[in-house]
This record gives structure tokens, C-alpha cells and sequence, in this order.
């Protein structure tokens, strides 16, 4: 059996998606880190790709979002 | 706005999936932490929801069982 070599992408894909679903709320980045319940700068980390989001922090996010958890991990489409 | 009050569940959608996936590919645990490049009780913490798992440890298990990393967050579905 091989170990995994893997290019990481998810965390950009997320990272899009938070962003995308963020200003369709027109939301910043303050006012969706403090609906999630995290510190203000914490959202700016996610969207830079710098925070290796937890699976708790993704459940906050989306429920802050009020989107499934997994249309944050889903191929970013371009939204109007 | 008001803080995030929520009770988590996506740790427990995200451990059901592992272990369904994982064993309908017929491995075990220790199998897919090797495929994974994980230690090789990380995949039995991940399924007792011990783990906070992150987003690259999401996109390595994915990865190690081929499938989108968003069908590991999708609500649990009984498959045959």
C-alpha cells in the first residue's frame, strides 16, 4: 500500500466557498467570525488558506453561513 | 448578531462515513491510516469522533478512500 502524496487543494476550495457564500450574506469577514463564534481575524486566516480549519470550526462556519457543511468543501462554481 | 449556539454533529456524520466507505472498499482501519499516511490509530479515533479532524487530514482520507472530500460530510446515508 502506497502513503498518500497529495497536492493539498481542499483548503482553496474552501477557502473560495467561505468567501463566495460570505459576501452573497454581505457579511465581512468580522461579522462571520463573530455569527461563528471565533476571534474577528479568524475568518481573514481561513480565506488566505493560512487556518487548518477543524471539522468543529467547519460545522460553526456553515451553520454561521446557514449552508451544509459540505457545499464548503465542494468544487467553488462561480456564483452571480 | 448573536454567538453560534450549536450542538455538534459533524463529527459523527463525518466518523459514520469513514467507517461505510472504509468498509465497503473492505479495509480496515489500520489499512486506510497506511493508505492515508497516518498513524495507525488515527482512522479509529476519526471513527470514534475522538479526532478534530482537519481540512488536510479530511482531504487525505478522501483521498486514500477516492471519493470528494464533501461526501464525507454529507448526512449519513444506509448503504448496502
Amino acid at each position: 500500500m502506497s502513503k498518500s502524496t497529495l497536492k493539498p487543494t481542499l483548503r482553496k476550495n474552501f477557502a473560495e466557498n467561505v468567501r463566495s457564500f460570505r459576501t452573497q450574506l454581505g457579511i465581512s469577514q468580522e461579522g462571520l467570525a463573530e455569527l461563528a463564534g471565533f476571534h474577528r481575524t479568524y475568518v481573514s486566516q481561513v480565506e488566505r488558506c493560512v487556518a487548518n480549519v477543524t471539522i468543529d470550526n467547519i460545522e460553526k462556519l456553515a451553520h454561521a453561513l446557514n449552508i451544509r457543511p459540505a457545499a464548503l468543501l465542494e468544487l467553488p462554481t462561480i456564483r452571480d
